[in-house]
């Protein structure tokens, strides 16, 4: 009998981390880290873990848009879907009523992307390897058919990421046995939330180069004074020499990027994240001309590839931050790294919240193996919160990810935390004392 | 008392226009026009009426999202919410939480765009007024206080936006005048759907030109020899002076776009619509660039200000096409009228669908009356589909759209129809022997 897709369970989880301000920016000041999860099982019990990562009041429709599309996977071959998710991915983001919604946009198009994902996860352990590595060995031509290249072929043909791959072709295997020696580099937000004082903001930044970055990141855009007086007091704790990154989370428009960034050039910031909208290709380019060298980093809020090819066509950044769960999965983040190779633009993945470091790792690492052969001037964000929850956690040392080894995508949560934190009836909800901001004030 | 929001009630409602293939187009073969749709009631009995636009499978999700928005909407007093309904705007868009579903875009910003509507809506059937004379209304001061400036003031400025509209305001009575003798020109899509065959498309065109259109418009982009051969059939039905836009849908890349559009520049063609990926700013561009003279037009599936902004500043477009139920409402509507005018670019909204006609004509004459104070090369789309269930629905005369006057913003269904075509259960649904494809396949 054909195996099949049997069920798609979907699950809104939360995690109550606006009780201690961790994740705190700009924007989101109080954000309760969550995913709407989602479990792919098929006919023979095999099982593909999916999820979308949230802050927490509005997972529940990113929940709805997962079952909504669910329809499109339950019931499919198996064998047809692990042979070519490009096939679903372009099913699900193509669908002619539901496109309305987007297209390739927002909530329905993260949807599209935890199932895309989940696929790909019951891939890899079908085939017995992490996903990074899955897809280290698949050929140029098997890697360039998962891509929909609709609307990319006036910045990259299907030809021209040939030749991207093919010449990145040589070195693949060294590459890969460097990677399982010494891991991929990580930079780190831990210290830089907002919401932490300016004690604790020393003591993490001395941590965190004593842990082995090079890179540290702090949150900006609430207060200019503040703003001033954390970065002396990171820049003190970390020396000369730690590349510090500044993030805005969106919070200003193009003027007040530019005039606030004139503030903190004397801390020499590295790069500058969301300085603006992350719908402003043009405004991006302006703030870049106007604050270089600072470089500017944007992408966590990157709604679609379509998006990326305007950032590279206009020279509006200087860095590529994918992100595994806003865009429509892993086809969708093949053709971003293949744009940023194109245009010779590192990748330095957005991760933190829940999942996100454990499931852009294997995108990072495919990138360094088969696409970009390089880790120069590259790292991938790495927060310690929350690894604890997942059955294969991301193992950082010396500031460098170590590469997954387990099979899969590293998406699974362990049942006692799904059940847990369900929200709203997991018992770490229904019994909180102090509740977090979960209701709309 | 205070006077407040009471309930937010919320229907799913779908129209089997697929049976018929009306509104057949290239990326939409088989639309089910439905909506999302909202009734908000105050403690007083008043109500306000609100939609969003949807085409069938997903409007379950906006409904998801409307509902999960609920919250911001409810208990609120009516006394505020009308007195600064860009307040309620910015708190639906700015929720820190939710906001990472976009910001600002897809399922969750059109939900928030028929809750700002439906309270617009209340504020003119409070007022005794249609909308587009409520908001004319206005003063400057007070129409620029409704719009969120932050992303916009690299284009244009709050003190930019006072100036144009203390332009305008000469003449807006004479205005106001000729707008209810005249109405506003419309233009038509009615005979141009992809799924009509050529005797209908012959016999449409030549009806609407007997209608008094100036201006109609075909859906192209399915079959270059059909559309060679439909466009020809159009051309000689309507003689040489009447306009023949032609609209795409987003099917193409922009190197299919610009030759597919070469193969038809022997008819005239007015402007190409949605050419490409609607985030395709600099897509746009590069067509426009290509095509002209032919004219470059978008917008119905624009996000939000922001992507209009860039539109605009990139010299994309020379047709901005508004629509109701997109953006977050009225109040980034004033946004994108007020970018328009500063950037010299004629407004020509989208409509058709189920209500879209009945909303957006008031942000048009509004336009007309308080912003532009031309009709010149502008027109609202019109298509002759389900208007008879609007309590209020339009009334075209002579290919021009006469001025609703009838307190609110005309956004009502009447209950019968709701009751009919409510989505899975209403008898429409539950009894058709015949069913349309709202189901996925």
């Amino acid at each position: 009998m054909t195996e099949r897709i049997s069920s798609v369970e979907t699950l809104d989880v939360r995690f109550p981390t606006s009780l201690h301000r961790d994740g705190s920016d700009a924007m989101n000041p109080f954000p309760d880290y969550s995913a709407a999860y989602v479990v792919l099982r098929t006919t023979s019990g095999a099982e593909g873990h999916g999820l979308v990562f949230t802050v927490g009041r509005g997972t529940e429709i990113a929940v709805a848009a997962m079952r909504s599309l669910a329809g499109m996977v339950v019931g499919q071959s198996v064998e047809e879907l692990l042979a070519d998710p490009g096939a679903l991915a372009r099913r699900l983001t193509g669908d002619s009523q539901i496109r309305w919604l987007g297209p390739e946009k927002g909530v329905v198009h993260m949807a599209a992307g935890g199932l895309v994902n989940a696929v790909w996860d019951l891939a890899a352990r079908r085939a017995g390897k992490p996903l990074w590595k899955l897809l280290a060995g698949l050929t140029p031509e098997q890697l360039v058919a998962q891509i929909d290249f609709r609307y990319l072929r006036d910045a990259l043909t299907e030809d021209e990421a040939l030749a991207l791959l093919r010449g990145a072709a040589g070195g693949r295997a060294d590459r890969e046995r460097m990677l399982l020696e010494r891991g991929y580099p990580a930079y780190t937000t831990t210290p830089g939330w907002l919401g932490y004082d300016d004690e604790k903001l020393a003591r993490l930044c001395r941590e965190s180069v004593d842990a082995g970055y090079e890179l540290i990141k702090l949150k900006v855009g609430g207060n200019l004074a503040d703003d001033v007086r954390r970065l002396g007091i990171a820049r003190q704790a970390v020396g000369p020499k730690i590349r510090i990154a500044v993030d805005a989370n969106q919070i200003w428009g193009v003027p007040d990027a530019i005039g606030w960034m004139r503030e903190l050039s004397s801390f020499d910031p590295y790069w500058i994240e969301e300085p603006t909208s992350p719908d402003d290709v043009l405004g991006h380019a302006a703030v870049r001309r106007a604050v270089a060298p600072v470089k500017v980093a944007t992408g966590e809020h990157c709604q679609n590839a379509v998006m990326f090819k305007q950032l590279l066509q206009a020279d509006a950044i200087d860095v590529v931050q994918i992100d595994a769960c806003r865009v429509a999965g892993v086809n969708e983040n093949l053709a971003i790294l293949l744009l940023a190779q194109k245009f010779g633009v590192p990748v330095c993945p957005h991760a933190g919240g829940v999942g996100l470091c454990e499931l852009v790792q294997h995108l990072a690492m495919f990138d360094f193996v088969a696409v970009s052969g390089s880790t120069e001037d590259r790292a991938i964000e790495y927060v310690d919160h929350l690894h604890e929850h997942f059955v294969d956690p991301v193992r950082i040392s010396g500031g460098r990810y170590l590469a997954p080894t387990t099979p899969g995508m590293s998406a699974q949560i362990v049942p006692a935390s799904l059940a847990a934190f369900r929200f709203p009836d997991g018992p770490e909800w229904a019994a909180a004392d102090d509740q977090p901001l979960t209701t709309v004030a």
